[in-house]
This record gives structure tokens, sequence and C-alpha cells, in this order.
């Protein structure tokens, strides 16, 4: 039964598992020095440029960790929206990897903006506060919106005139791309962005992220950072061949544009549901609503999927790059009858 | 060409692919609460016995590190051969993930003895000291020998007296058992072992390697640890099925056995050259040598291979579960002709 | 000239300065082991009971950090108010050491309430998010407010009834006592605190803090972390024979009370000037005041002070036990004229 | 009766205890913006000239950690003395604050070498191996030895060409210089010193050390890492009163050339009593011996003092600027009792 809860609860892409199957050949010299990750680095240089540095690392969590902690010092502030993976779904492991802390500017849809992250800046200098360094953002957001090439830009010219850097949390950054209908280059290093956490797993891959350092001052010391942090992969080529196989034939894309029409195919699907109320714009593969809590539980005998907010009853339905239309019908019935019944 | 730099050049088993080929078939729900993780932790469950907790992560380096990071507190000392992972390879990543020191004790062949580690002992208790806590010890050790049951007792015997936890570094586990003809059990549980790091990787697997813990007071928060230290992998099933496969049908044993007798096989060829000196047994999957530094850097135009000391011109050769006889046989023609020729 | 801007502004009250010349005698064994730190522990057992321990640190962030950093484990959140001393006035110094993430629930009188609390306990068990698992709050707090024993006792009860401890940062908790006209055991120990930073600087001393641990299994480690975390001073007797003098003779009290009267008087004199608003109770030694930015800078001409809100044109003063009541005159003629000439 | 346990075993100078009370007058702004600290650092400009920066916090772990965390990325490795107080006498506190390993390398006098050092070497741009960056030494050693200038000069030309720091801890550099008839300047900055940890308690203060940075590079994010790590004292005129005391009319010399004379002096005493064997050259204010344990453990009956290594009966006796010749007379005395009764 196809699950809603996340689009990490997809399998790998055929096409993905079939490029790991090609690398089970022989030996291969271990962590990254070898043709497969030359390859895949290859690839990432053809769509965001040749001078950028990129890094592999194991999951999310890492990627994020870690660019963070590479480009601030403990005494820094990371500043984030309240809704962020990096603050409110990893554990603390920002805080205890770099030692900053994470300052939360107000967000209801998952967007953070500059009037609300100017009023950070008198702690500038003031050696009793944690100072401001980086601003992390989420591209599409954690509740399924997507900022546009010109928020970015705004963001990113702002940090920069005020002496900080960009990160982008880009888990679902294919999902961003194929909603914006932009290239993935447009929307993060020509937006001005310093380093971005490429998504892999939730777009089809088995494990495996990248770091990409658009601003290569900030990567000189990555490769200690990585293994400092636990996330140097010895059998570097299975990770490797994962990235070169999703960034050929534009499978990134098709995986993430399948994934946000079928959010939005599910979107129209609850609209037609009275009672249901749609809480947030459907711009990736994401689809977030409130309904009766009692019609939550009677639907959570079926399906597992995350209540988002336990207050005001809202949950997220997610769809991935295996979600097919006759799951979200599927889906969308019981819905119906967890709305009529419970 | 095989590569005798290390174990984790090896390919993944192909009984192991297999598997993660198998578990990939729709959606499952992450982070291991699946039917392939239940089973795997079954399967260390009947190795073990059913009074033990096992955590998936990452890697070698995940391992140890969250292992230790959970019982410890950073005021810790952590006892360790002065060759040892934790202490030279991975970067302080012990260091900076526990807060702790680590504290070497004299080591020739990779084992450590309690008559060095008592000398540590009149720290405890004075506040200007890292307070020893953890002795941790690598089996089969990074010299490719291996400790007996009798002496790992002996170690636990004394950490446990002296109000300490033993810690196991098994990236190779499966060779020490092979090697000593004991079961897995007997020489960690059986023998006093609070927590190990269980190896895959080296061992035929693509990634993913358990943390199993025998004291289960010591693990009741390590799935906090777990995620805060980047180690949750959200498409658990990929790890755990490569587990469940690496623990049916002994393959486990089989891939370390292979791999240790083409150790002492290489071990015999070598043995013939004049002027190549072994130094340390080989009990595993390692042979250790000297030999003139003209020969290594002849023989290195070849074959990729670490030099262990500079000083000595000692050098590293590793075999796998994937090494053929063929392959040593060719790699000790070109040893041969280095030898002649430099 | 007096300052406004702050309780550390104040020199050294007289009688701790004697204690200190008496203590200036012949040698004396470091780190505490001395009849001084023994005499200054027996003055806080007269006050809280004999079933405490009680560490002596330099300042008020070291004594907040380490007694965070001591009862908590890196993946646990720690809940307080966004105007706390911790959340804002420390550099980020508690994540660092601890490794925690702060979470802050709604105040805006600086106290904080089990309703906001409760909010954040859906987290608990969830290895996703940081574990609550300490509720630190300031006593008086930062804006000058006082807890009542019931608002604490509240706070406590639900603390331990959901596996949490109370940290209570005392830096002017013999403010708060003199505010509540209560003991300061009335207001700690028996209303449920499990540690407190005790405050000495502000209060007259030179330097030193204490951190008082109600809850003794807490403590247990402490000595390691105080070292550990740079905070154990080798001339002890220093530090002790100043609390000894400032718990003797209620010297603690005469001092907080008369702060506290201090700024009642500048309160009553605040309130006649026209234009300006009050922003909080005047419960301890603060005066909170909104008033013209042009007004603020013309004051600040001739005296130093923080504006507590840069948005709000809110302003803080502070008194201490040194401040006379002609100081305060002189100081509100300069806002007065302040007020007329800008 | 006389310590000779530690020189911080001492009390206060009487000239920095009045200028303590000269300083107890009236409000001042607090955190180091003051006149007395203003005087306080033109103190240390005229000593090291004005190009330094000079920063003061509490203690000589608090020093040495800070400056060690200011100058360094927690996948560096600090190279010292396996005896250096940063290893063995702050809990760790050197890891715990940088995430550093510490790496050490042999020493039989306290002093390290550069031919020990450059063994290192080798791990340098590998990312398995944290990375050599500091180079720290104690002047005058853990030992009582002294570094001489060449010897200073030879590891800090080494430590340049090889792109890494030179932090001197120099809780006793004041006696370093009386031994070496050299400035302060010239066994430091000229000697290419990066950073210093400069001492203050042990020569005669009550609290307070300064960090002083002559690479000024490594000093600009420095207030920041000094109050993240709990070291800014508020009330800031305390610390630097003493130091203006200290650093006027040659008071740190004095009390330094006193403390060593009375350690010759009590070396030449010991020199006279059989089986007694004097372990180090005495340079500074430290004699180390070894004596039988009975004769120890009675001598301890009457004198608290260290024994440095239990293993070989070592024992450290330190002498300070308020020992009296008389002092030693009668502790001599004991000595020769405990000699004959044991």
């Amino acid at each position: 039964m196809r699950s809603f809860a996340s689009d990490n609860n997809a399998r790998v892409h055929h096409e993905i598992l079939e490029a790991i199957i090609r690398a089970n050949d022989g030996d291969v010299i271990s962590y990254g020095d070898d043709v497969y990750t030359q390859r895949a680095i290859e690839k990432f240089k053809e769509i965001f440029g040749k001078d950028i540095d990129v890094y592999f690392v194991y999951n999310g969590t890492g990627a994020n960790v870690l660019a963070l902690t590479a480009i601030t010092k403990p005494f820094n502030a990371i500043i984030a929206s309240p809704m962020s993976h990096i603050n409110v779904d990893e554990c603390g492991a920002v805080e205890k990897s770099s030692g900053c802390k994470i300052i939360t500017v107000p967000s209801s849809d998952g967007k953070i903006r500059i009037d609300d992250i100017k009023k950070l800046l008198h702690a500038k200098g003031v050696e009793h506060h944690s100072q401001p360094k980086v601003i992390s953002i989420t591209q599409s957001t954690e509740v399924g919106t997507v900022y546009t090439v010109e928020e970015i830009k705004e963001i990113t010219k702002f940090a920069h005139e005020n002496d900080m850097y960009v990160h982008m949390d880009g888990a679902r950054i294919a999902n961003a791309a194929a909603s914006l209908n932009k290239s993935l280059r447009e929307i993060t290093k020509d937006a001005g962005v310093d380093v971005l956490s490429f998504g892999g797993t939730k777009n089809g891959m088995m494990f495996g992220e990248a770091v990409v350092f658009f601003n290569r001052e900030l990567s000189k010391d990555f490769k200690f950072v990585r293994k400092q942090g636990t996330q140097l992969h010895s059998k570097m080529r299975y990770i490797s061949a994962q990235f070169e196989a999703l960034l050929s034939n534009d499978l990134w894309l098709k995986n993430a544009k399948h994934a946000n029409e079928m959010a939005q195919y599910l979107e129209e699907k609850v609209k037609e549901i009275d009672e249901i109320k749609l809480t947030q714009r459907v711009e990736a593969n994401a689809v977030f609503a409130i309904m009766p809590r009692k019609a939550i539980e009677k639907l959570q005998e079926k399906y597992f999927f995350y209540i988002w907010d336990e207050e005001k009853d809202e949950v997220r339905w997610m769809t991935s790059f295996d979600t097919k239309k006759e799951d979200i019908d599927l889906f969308v019935e019981e819905i119906k009858r967890a709305m009529r019944d419970f």
C-alpha cells in the first residue's frame, strides 16, 4: 500500500538501482578516489558550472549539519524558519555539532523574510550575543511551498551585505526546480546561495546527499569536517553511481515533476471534500490539511502519516516519484470514508 | 585488478546485493519501523541472545563514535591502543563528539594489557584529570592480530571491577571469530563486552554497521544519540536487508574465513621472499611487512596500498571476501619483481 | 557618578572586601580544600539545610552553563523564556557547552507558564526532536519581576511529573527573596527547585557565584564538570571568604532590600513624568520604561545604560546595594531635562 | 605553615591587594570598558609593544582553553608534552572546548623538540587524521625547566614553516623570564610565539590571567570566544587593577625572582641529603625529587604536597613569592626527620 507519510517511504528508482548493480564490479579504491565519483562530480559540474566543490555524505541531516559546521564558528547564530528541519527535526544535531545557536524568525508558510531577519542584526559585534552568520532556507520548504528566484536573491543579497552566508537545505531542491520550471543552477548558485545540501534520498536514491559549495572559500576544510563528522563513506562508489544516474537523462527532474503532479492531483481531490481545509499552497510534493481529529484517527487506522500540528489537527501528506494516480484515488476514498464515518 | 589496500575496496557480496534488490519493493515506513529491520534485529538476537539492543548506523566511524558518546560524559577518558582506529584514523571524531580524551597505553601488536591500564587509575576521583571510564579494544586489531577469549575476559573483568565499560571496535569482528573458531557471542557478550561496533561494510556489505549493546543500561538513550549524531538512515530497510543476508546461512563467517585464508596464503608466499620481514602475526585478514622503500615505491606503481609506518618502511596488505588465490599470485609476482628491480 | 546600567557596575561591599583582606593571610591549600570554603559551605547549609551540595564558580554564565551541562545530555532541550539570560546574553554558551537546544515559550513579563510548556511535550520520546529535560526560570527575572512561591511550585511539580528538572538562574535570587519577604529556602529548595545558580557578584561581591544542588543525585559529577568547564578557582579561599561575609548578618538581604527600595523610589519618581511609560512591574531592582528615542539619546550623553528593546524604545535601569537616594534624584533630574530638551 | 604543594597556595601580594582596594571606589562600567582595564592593557603594551591584543580571563585553564579554541578548528591536532598542563591537568577541557585532539611527543624534561614533532607531519592533508595546527609549549615547564630563547625560536620557526601556530602556556612566564634574565618580550613575541597565556595567579594575584595575541590575525573573534567560554568577568576592574599593579615597578619580576631563588635554596639543601635524588634541573620555582615512599608518607603527615610520579616515588615541591628562607629551613628539617625516621 502506498504511503503518504513521507517521500522517504518510497523505494529506490530502478535506474538508480541498476547503476548500483553496474558499479558492483571488482575492486575500487575507497573514500572517493574512484572513477564513479569523478563521473558523478562531473555531472554536478555540468549542472552548476565548473567552479564548485562537491562532497557526498550519507543523509540530509549530515549534509545540513556539516555544511553549517563548516561555515560557522561556535559563537555564531544561524537564522532559520521555526519549522525548518534543522530547527525541529534533527534532534539538536546542528547545535551539538556546530556549537551555534539557531535563531528563528516568524514564518507561517515555511519561508523567511529579511524584514524579520533585520531585527536580529543589532546583536552584531556585541559579545554577549551569538553572532548572526548564516541564513538557512529550505527549498522547497518543509510545508511544500517554494521560494521564487527573486525571494532567494533578496535574501542572499541581504546576507552578503551583512557579512553572512546563505545555506540552502535542498533535501527537495529537485521539487522546487520542477515547481518553478527553472534550472537547478538558477535557483541556487545564480541566485547567490553559498552552500547547498543537495537531496538524493527523497528523490529516488537509496542513500546519499551532496554538499555543494558555490562559495569555494568555504569548502577548503570540508574533507576534514566530513570525516570528523562521521559522514565519509568508504565504499563511495555506491553513492557516486547513484548520483550519476540521478543526474543523467533528467531523472532527477522527471522524478520531482511526477511527485509534484501527484501532490496537485491529491490537492484537487481533497479540495472537493467539505470540512477539510487546505492550509498551505501546494507548490511541491506536500499537501497540508486540517481535518477533524476523529477523522484523522480513523484514517490512520489504514494509513500511517504524520500529524504536523497537534493543536490545530493539521496533517501532512507527501507524494513521491513512485506515487501513482490510483494510489491517490484509493487514499482519497479512505479520507472520504473517514470523514463520513468518524 | 585486485586491491590489497583495504577490505573496503571490495565490492558488495552478491547475496547481499540480491537482498537489497528484493527489498526494493513498494513503500515502507522509514527510520526502521519496518519488517526488514525487525527481521535483521531478529538475526542479531539469534546470534547474541534476546537480551541485547541493536541499532544500525552508516559506517564504522559512526558506530564507534556514537557507542562511545552514549556511554561516556565529556570529562571521561577512553583508554585505547595508540594504533587504534578511534585514535588515529577518525580525524578526532571521538573527541569532538564525546568531548572525551583518548588516553593510549603502549602496544606493539595492536592489543592492550591491563598492566598498562592499571597505571592510569590513580587519576580516578581527582578533578584535574579526565576520568577513565571506557576501555576500547579492536577485534581483530588494526594490525591483524586477534585477542583470545581469555584476554578479552581479563580486560572486561578488570574494567567492571573498576567501574569502567568495555567497547569493542568490531569492524572486523567476523574475521576474529573465524580466526578463533569461536561464535560471535563467545568473543563478545559472553566475554563481558558492554557494547560492540559490529562491522558490515568490510565484510561484504555496501554500507551499514550495527551498534550492539550487551549492557542494556547503556542503550536507553541511543536512539537520540544516533539521530543527533547524523547516523539515522531514513530508508532503513536497505541497511536491514543487508544485515539479514549477511547473518543468514553463515555468510558473515564464510566471507571472513575466506579473507583470513587469503591473508595466510599471502603470508606464506611473502615468507619465501628474502629481505621482506613480516612484522605481525597473521591471525585475521591483514599482512604487515617491512621491505626496502624503493621496492615499495616500485610496487606502488602497480598497486595502491598504504604505508603503515613511514619511518620503518612497513606496509599493510589486506585481503577480503573477494580476493582470489590468483590475485595473490599475481600480486606476489609483482612484489618479487619490485624486490628484484628496484 | 552613579550608574543605572547594571547592578554589576557597583563596587564590592566593604564588609566583603574586609573578609577578603582577612583571608589574605599565609598559605592555604588550593581548589577549595581549606577552612574558608568549609565555613562558606556551612553558611549555605544554615540557609538551605544540610542536604545540599554547593560548588563555587567564577561567574553567572559559568554557574548557569555548568549547572545545565551537568543535568542534561546533548540531545536534551532546555525550556526557557525568550528573554532569559541563558537564551540571549551568554553568546550561545549553553548550546556550546551542553550541546542542548534552548526552546523558548512566550513571555511578556519574564516569567514562563506551564500551559505554554505543555505544548512542547509531544516531542518526548520521538527521536527526531530534542528531548525536553530542564525548565530554566530566572528569579528575579531579567525584567525585574518575581515569581511567587506558588508559581514556582506549579512549575516544579509539572516538571517532575514529566521527568524534567528545574534550574533557577538566581543571579538576583536575593532581590527576589527580599521582594517576596520569604527566606531563600522557601523560594528555592522548598518550592521544588533542583539546582540553583546563586548570585554573588550582582549583590556586592567581587567575583564568584555558587551552584547549589537541592537534588543531590544531580551533583555527583559536578566537580569534574566544573574543572573541565574552566570554572575551578585555584585560590578558592577568596571566593569562599566573600560568600561567608555575604551570608553573615543578613548582608545578602540588606543589600538586596536596599537595591529593591531604590528601584521603587526611582519608579515613583519616573511615574510622575508624563510621556514615560513604565513597562514592567517593579518587583526587584529594575525599572523598565519607554521614552522618546531622542530623549534616550539625550540622557545617554550623561548616563550610560542599555536600551532593552530597540524597536519599542524601551530602556532598562538597574539599582544596586550602593545606589543612594541622591543618586536617583540627580538621575531623575537628568531624565526630566532630557524629556524637556530633546 | 608554609606550603610547598603549589605556588597557588600563596596569598595575594600586598601591593596587588592594595590596588584592588583602591579600585573599589564608586561605579564603573562592566565587562572591561573602564579606565582600570585601559591602564592595565597599556602596561602590557609597554612590555610587549603596541601591536598586541590582550584579553583578561579568570584562570589558567580558561586562558589555555580559549587561546587554543580561538586558533583551531575541531579537526586540528595540538602538539604538546605528555606532562603538559593542557594534557593532564585540565580534565579534558581543551578537547571538550576546542574539539581537537592533543597529540603528545616524548619529553623527559618538560620540553618538546622538533625532531619528534616532524614525525607527526605525515598526517597533514590526509582526511583520516587530525590536522596538526598548534604546538603548545609551557614556559617555565611543568617540571621547572626553562626553554632557552633559541629553543623557542627553533620551534616557532618550524611551526610557521609548516603552517602551524605556537601557543605558550605562560602560567609561570615570569619565572622563566627571571630564570633566563631576559625580558618578557624577548622570550615570547620576539621569539615568534603567536599567543601567550600570561599567568597572574601563581605570581601573586588573587585571580586573573591574560591571553596575549602577538599574531593579531588570531584575535579578531576572541571577545566572542571569551564570552561563550564563560570567561568574561563583569566587574573587570578587579582583574585589571591587579595586572596594573603586577606589571608596575617590576613587581612581576621581583616575585618570580624570589620564588626562583627559594627553589634554588631548597635544591641546595636537599642535595645535601643522602638518598634523595633530584630529578630535574632547578631552573624556575620547582624542585623534583625521588625519595623513599615511606619517607614521603612521613613527611606528608606534616606537609601537604603532590606526588608527581606514583611509580617512581617522585615528588614536586614548589616555592612562591611568599616563601621565606626560614620556611625552607623548617621544611628541610622535616625532610631530614622523615628520611631518618621512616
